[in-house]
């Protein structure tokens, strides 16, 4: 069957069974449900694979604020699907993707009370970003934030946003890397960039008073950044918080499959997701644990705090990685936010689940950061 | 649209999805996948429920080891959608249900080193599972063991299961209550059975040297049973670990729908689950915090160590708690096993992640009582 024909088949059927479940869910005690349930076992009447019916989700309601029902409600972003095939095309989503952060920024900048500054160290671009007062216990402490966005997006102030909402909510002074990114500068580029900039703060801060931070992209560099700087002998951050770590840019993991489609932010490793994780490793083993550390060795790793939420296509992502830090020992907390989707828990600045996250991780870098 | 035509054009449809949609994974960048995405899209354009195709979820291979893939995998359990009507249908699946651990329990004992006596506590049937030898640092500490099984299933022995593997692996003496259960014992007696061997207990034993756990039923009476002792004025437990708790008995909390088909034990809420939860409460409010303890005050509540998986149907049961738990300033672990369905981290008493399971609950237990 060719496949425009096949996916027109298939789109038929989904929006069928969709359309045929949704007055079914109502009367689970009808019949209708007991015959289907019993197709549905008929289905999975063998060990392997699992069978999925197509189904509706609803928005969840308890234990989720309406300002975050209102973010896990949201249409999956235009772009999901993005396949682009030259420098351009990447330029331009990069370019779209970034615009209504860049608005964003210095009303939210404003309201938190927080200041900006380009620098460069190293070499490498970065932005200092710390609130107008800090307060004296930070006043020798830094964070280091790496940016998310899949390798390709958040150029620039763009992706200082988590870094904004973190030395607001948590009174830290941060140091945001504008790494260099694919098309142009592929691997390691960014992981050369961040480990760079963290050298350059050892010059002048002890490891101790240092903790690094980001979430998906931003979480998988924090760890690899670990990775490089045990491999490169240079002392460990006192403690890390990879938000909903892209650990694993291959399509490895039960929620890549389990939450595909429910996750409304990445929606699908087959959307640009995938391609990007081809574009960053140009042509390197995705597997190569600098790409995807869930791979490495984690032993003697600081104190880790990570998060994600029950539709986020990374959950396999992070749990993965939170229980190889527990195999090695490693002292390591994990938050998983009900409903949300990837990144979801700083969506949102002023719903309870985002103060609520950055009480967590200020709570846990302060526990454990040497004043 | 009759039921039963409606559940077959839905099978149907469903059939139809699933057999097309399985080659078309293998072609992710064919013309086929970019249609379909574009469909999804469309079904995904408002704010709102989210619309699910029919899929194909492969076993997980990463992270998980061959004993644990081979539960992941397993069909469905048979009863799963089990609709009792009488006392007897009930009996029927009770007994049906208990056979298989009833006959491998004393080979587990065995094999474990550990012994189970029963006892008769303030009138209450128990059991009281040890090891040979306890370990010094245990002496005068003791574990309560509530089992799980939807308030219906585990009756006698055949609810000890749990015990022998604690009471093994952590070296602890546990006394497992074997409460009353409905038809013949609705709500409030297992919660009185439970609270009645717990006020015990507190006669020969310092609430400091207390330590309280269950898996999903059991989890759910864990919580149930400290808001009763605030409530009476006992003292509370050192640590609880209320494993993937069915904190909300209502088909509220999202992984009821996205993990709904995944979860290979439990299923759906709309199988044999909603039936006991009805059964249990006996027409009190389901969101009563004795049955539902996740709408429950958690404020003083004992260090918790909760569980899960990421194809929980429970993982929103227990991720709410987890949070509301936080809120309320408790100390509380959180540990989400890579592509299990419920309760399926003790599921293989030989599987690593069985080991693993029981040693972070051991070291959180023991790191909270007193000696």
């Amino acid at each position: 069957m060719p496949d425009a024909v096949r996916a027109r088949a298939i789109a038929l059927s989904l929006m069928l069974a969709t359309a045929l479940a949704a007055p079914l869910a109502a009367q689970e005690a009808a019949s209708g449900w007991n015959e289907f349930a019993l197709i549905q076992s008929g289905a999975n009447s063998r060990p392997g694979p699992r069978q999925l019916p197509a189904r509706s989700i609803p928005v969840p309601q308890a234990g989720v604020s309406p300002g975050q029902q209102a973010v896990i409600a949201a249409p999956y972003p235009p772009g999901w699907n993005a396949a682009p095939r030259t420098v351009a095309e990447w330029q331009d989503l990069v370019v779209r993707n970034a615009a209504p952060t860049l608005a964003a920024l210095p009303g939210l900048r404003e309201q938190l009370g927080v200041t900006s500054e380009p620098v460069t160290i190293a070499g490498v671009k970065a932005f200092v970003v710390q609130p107008r007062v800090l307060p004296a216990v930070n006043r020798d402490r830094v964070l280091l934030h790496l940016h998310g966005g899949g390798y390709v997006f958040g150029p620039g102030e763009a992706g200082t946003r988590e870094a904004v909402l973190l030395a607001a909510h948590g009174g830290f002074k941060v140091v945001s890397v504008d790494y260099r990114m694919p098309p142009e500068a592929p691997y390691p580029a960014a992981l050369d960039d961040s480990v760079a900039v963290y050298r350059d703060l050892l010059k002048t801060t002890s490891a101790r008073r240092i903790g690094v931070f980001g979430t998906s992209t931003g979480g998988g560099l924090t760890l690899a950044l670990v990775l490089r700087a045990k491999a490169e002998g240079l002392p460990l951050p006192a403690a890390i918080a990879p938000g909903t770590p892209w650990s694993d840019l291959t399509e490895t993991g039960d929620s890549y499959f389990v939450n595909e489609f429910a996750d409304n932010l990445l929606v699908s490793w087959k959307g640009w997701l995938g391609h990007a994780a081809a574009l960053y490793a140009n042509g390197h083993d995705l597997r190569d644990p600098y790409l995807s550390p869930v791979y490495g060795d984690f032993t003697g790793f600081p104190p880790a705090i990570l998060t994600s939420g029950t539709r986020d296509l990374f959950l396999s992502n992070t749990v993965r990685v939170h229980r190889k830090l527990r195999q090695a020992g490693v002292e390591a907390d994990l938050h998983v936010f009900e409903g949300q989707s990837h990144a979801q828990y700083y969506a949102d600045p002023s719903a309870p689940e985002t103060i609520e996250y950055h009480a967590e991780v200020a709570r846990f870098l302060d526990a454990h950061l040497a004043r």
